[in-house]
């Protein structure tokens, strides 16, 4: 043991030189981690593969790597291994905790691991929590009176779960029943169930993005990490309010309102688990896991925990990690112990949607400068260097959601999703039906075109209809008046319609439209001052939620929601928070990593400092 | 890390010297245990005490111990000592595996702990599985966004539990509504509740022993290690059968009969749970814990477990440590939290009321040759030489509970349990009232008073009225005949009463003690003979149960149910199951030394052995 390791103080990273055999050749790869990682974990983090089949519990003894002598032994490499190999620095890679920097030689793998493509283009090698083991046993005799678990349990050589009291009630019939073939079910630690005969090829589990809006369901084929079934519905909270803080504030009016809410949030995932059941033809008695990403507010009311500290300065939350729990105890009827996982939150308003966006996102596994921003009512915002991360979130309004504005509508066929202004208005509209309002990625394209055009100036207010004739001509006579305000007409059904049944665009609008990009763009300038970085140091900007994948790159950057960048570093990054329920699934490694986040970012509150107002009103500006 | 550790296959002993310093002076001590286990346990486990408050999952860095500087260091060590305590061998002796022989030096305490006399004088550490910690903390600032977990565990430094999901839910207002001020309760590795206030002086816990026959509860104040109410009931499931195995039969014929006989278990423990806190004066929702000790079959009922296997060969048990369960799981209601343990089992028929008896009686931690014997209608033998322990089950049959035997009854009023006969018969009786029947001990001291004075010869069977008249003329008109068989009068109500309304002891009566002594003596003679050991080596022999506090060690001696030796050796060691339960519930480390006996302790089957019926038959004489 050094003195380095000894005054390790927690903070910084470690860096492991992975040197990689296969049968032809080595292939080198250095990797930097948090100090105290196992080499293991460190490995499949970034896609490289060790043997292995028990997960990194000492239990499988095939992880083995080489490090150096000065490796500290656990009594499970004295099992493993010889006194020669041990003194070559052989040890298993999952009981090793990388306090320093490490140079690590991975033999030639015995088997090809699984892997799938998730998330933003992650390679996840496949170790889900839910493992079976198909075993045919010894019938007990006088001469061998194992007890039925222990019987079970030396079959089975890489796993070591801990049985539910379920399972001491059904092991004695379901072995003597099946001859004493049978199939384990584990998820992670626990033995959940026994069951006759083989079934190994059915390992189902659910991942649920619990959005204050829409929820989404993925019924995941564990064994193989494909998709079998995707089906998405509304929250079922709705009619308590259309954002978190309306929901959290019906809990405050009506003590009955909370088990209302966590009945409606426990029924949109049943119907939904019903509903992906059903169309992959897959038996829900085969669902052994579910993982939910929602934010801290959906996340406490489908537990039943009350929200209103979340709703109300200083925006405290009961726990950062919800405890595992049965699946059944939200409402889900799967198999009857199936485990329900949530998403640790780092704060009240970066719930564990964002952590699994960054989780699906690599944000801790990339050494680019990155900046992540979840764009919605509740906006949150991400920061990397490729060593610091800083997230905090910007109360954007429901502007984006379609709210206040007057023709806002969500991102549903009808919307206006893409704006050109030239000699007329272009526009692209989802599902190619008739206009019926804007959505968010609407909103801003409309918005970038006029300001663009010159029918906004940089204040945020429209042209009188004079410069609009010289800046514009052909589009002049679309700003017209409406309710005392100055609008925009984007859409007329009809030449002569009023513009009170067109699609409009109004000043007010437009305002709500400033103050959100103001509150987001205030937010990564200020958490990139706080990593001493300009906004030209960014290397790539991911757009998430179903707005980020509507929103074009360049109308975003044009507007100022997003730092002036070319287009090309700006991605939508789709549904990350679902694809990071869906890696949890498919990997205990990952869920590990979601979780050592809590760790390595650094929750910012942005309401707390007092430069906050004045660089908002700076922002606000087009 | 030296060859004698990596080489170590994992049986045998290791041996602790230990140094424990207090002001004054140093004393020495020398101590064996199993390889593997902590520094810390081994010193708990012999009395021998060492700072702590987390109990050994190093988070309170209290336990420092100096061993030598080649004991590999963990991060808890370096966090703890500087460099050149480190190098001096200084090392918390909770993380430390005992896997050589060591020396280890204990500074002098900066508490004295607690301890409690339990068990058959065992000194018992108090460290519960209950733990309470009263907080006051400083309220949330937008500076200061700490979740309520994270706020409230950071204000315990010795302790880290999960916390229950029931906890999430109650933190928030149960911190808001007491001004931050409030209790922590722990139980195990978990945070089960949060009360408001200062709590810390209520913490109670109930140990069960969990009887065929007779269920006993004893509450206990575990700050203290106290008893505050005992209290002892017939278990419910009576009308089912007064034995195991007629309970399992009855499970077998009815399928409803499990869910009735696990209800009656579970009536027997409620109705108990009530007595004791209504005695106590204590809330059952301050009741945090709760320790069973019953046999295999009683176990296994109990948690809804189907017994059949346990009742036909081979005689499998489902598992042999049932996992912990929510005390309400067994029917309990007392805090809705409260977690209930159970004793592991060896087998079928040596179940966690054996192993509870061997915990309070330190059959493992004795350097003594030991013969611990529970009699009833099963007979659990246990012999240990200071090294190994090995254990067996002899189906003693119903003679000891008074089943069979004519005059049969339990030990209660009106039993006779001591016979002594001289120029006349005379009785020692339960309550010193009119004697109705005959218990186990007055059954074995009536047929050893019979063998001395020659009425009955070695054979077993009763002499003739000539042999009589000669070798006790004043007892010989006691020998009658009764339904075509000799019984010997033991009790008349009036001087001339008929044989059948007097107090008898039959010939058959006679057999069926034979019957069970010999599968006694054979048990215990076998498993002598395993160890290489003589009747005379045996240095005590513990008789438990309450038949053994009732049992004379003369008349035992007499007969051949335990070894000839001097009586003083031969002790009564009184309800030692529940006793067990006690030091479970006041120490976790005693706990885990039941668990330990898993590991330790061999199980003979004696029915498997193709000498036992001629070992038997030889055993079959008095």
């Amino acid at each position: 043991m050094t003195e380095a390791e000894a005054q390790h103080d927690g903070t910084g990273r470690v860096e492991l030189s992975f040197t990689v055999r296969d049968r032809e050749r080595a292939t080198h790869r250095q990797v930097r981690v948090p100090p105290g990682v196992t080499v293991f974990d460190s490995a499949s983090w970034n896609g490289i593969a060790i043997d292995s089949t028990c997960g990194g519990h000492g239990t499988c003894h095939k992880c083995r790597v080489r490090i150096d002598e000065r490796c500290p032994t656990t009594p499970h490499d004295l099992k493993t291994f010889s006194r020669e190999q041990l003194d070559a620095g052989w040890r298993l890679a999952c009981l090793v905790n990388a306090t320093r920097d490490l140079e690590v030689e991975i033999p030639p793998l015995t088997t090809r691991p699984k892997a799938a493509t998730v998330g933003v283009g992650r390679q996840v090698i496949l170790r889900p929590a839910i493992q079976k083991r198909y075993v045919e046993l010894a019938e007990p005799t006088l001469a061998d009176q194992r007890t039925d678990l222990a019987r079970f349990l030396d079959a089975i050589d890489d796993l070591e779960p801990a049985p539910d009291l379920a399972v001491l009630r059904r092991l004695p019939p379901v072995l003597r029943e099946a001859d004493f073939k049978a199939t384990a079910v584990v998820v992670g630690e626990t033995l959940i169930d026994v069951e006759p005969g083989d079934t190994t090829r059915e390992q189902y589990a659910i991942a649920f993005d619990l959005g204050t809006t829409t929820v989404v369901a993925t019924l995941l084929d564990v064994t193989t990490g494909t998709p079998v079934a995707v089906a998405s519905a509304l929250n079922r909270q709705q009619p308590y309010g259309g954002d978190v803080i309306t929901r959290i504030s019906a809990t405050m009016l009506d003590p009955q309102a909370l088990d209302r809410l966590r009945a409606a949030a426990c029924e949109t995932l049943a119907a939904l688990a019903g509903e992906v059941c059903g169309e992959g033809g897959v038996d829900p008695a085969r669902v052994y896991e579910v993982a939910v990403a929602g934010n801290a507010t959906m996340t406490a009311l489908v537990l039943g925990i009350d929200p209103e500290p979340l709703g109300v300065a200083p925006f405290v939350m009961s726990a950062a990690q919800p405890p595992d729990v049965l699946a059944s105890e939200v409402g889900l009827a799967l198999h009857p112990r199936a485990r329900a996982t949530f998403f640790p939150a780092l704060g009240a308003y970066v719930g564990g949607d964002v952590v699994a966006g960054m989780l699906a996102s690599g944000m801790d596994r990339d050494k680019r400068t990155r900046l992540f921003i979840d764009v919605g009512t509740n906006c949150e915002i991400v920061v990397s260097d490729g060593d610091r991360i800083l997230a905090t979130a910007a109360p954007a309004g429901p502007a984006f959601e379609g709210g206040v504005i007057r023709c806002g509508m969500r991102a549903a066929d009808g919307a206006i999703e893409v704006v050109r202004l030239g000699d007329d208005v272009e526009l692209g509209v989802i599902g190619d039906v008739e206009p019926r309002g804007l959505c968010g990625s609407g909103l801003v394209d409309a918005a970038a075109e006029l300001v663009r055009t010159g029918l906004l100036d940089r204040s945020g207010r429209f042209v009188s209809d004079d410069v609009a004739k010289e800046v514009a001509p052909s589009l002049a006579d679309r700003l017209r008046m409406l309710e005392q305000q100055r609008v925009f007409v984007l859409h007329r059904p009809t030449p002569d319609a009023e513009p009170e049944d067109c699609v409009v665009l109004t000043q007010r609008d437009v305002r709500e439209l400033q103050f959100a990009k103001a509150a987001i763009s205030t937010g990564w300038t200020l958490l990139l001052e706080e990593l001493g970085l300009h906004q030209d140091d960014v290397q790539q900007v991911l757009l998430a939620g179903s707005f980020g994948s509507y929103l074009s790159a360049a109308a975003a950057v044009r507007i100022g929601l997003v730092p002036a960048l070319p287009l090309l570093r700006i991605v939508a990054a789709g549904n990350v928070a679902g694809e990071g329920a869906k890696m949890a699934l498919l990997s205990v490694r990952e869920r590990a990593g979601a979780q050592a986040l809590l760790g390595e970012v650094t929750y910012v509150e942005l309401s707390d400092r007092p430069d906050f107002n004045d660089r908002f009103v700076d922002q606000l500006a087009f």
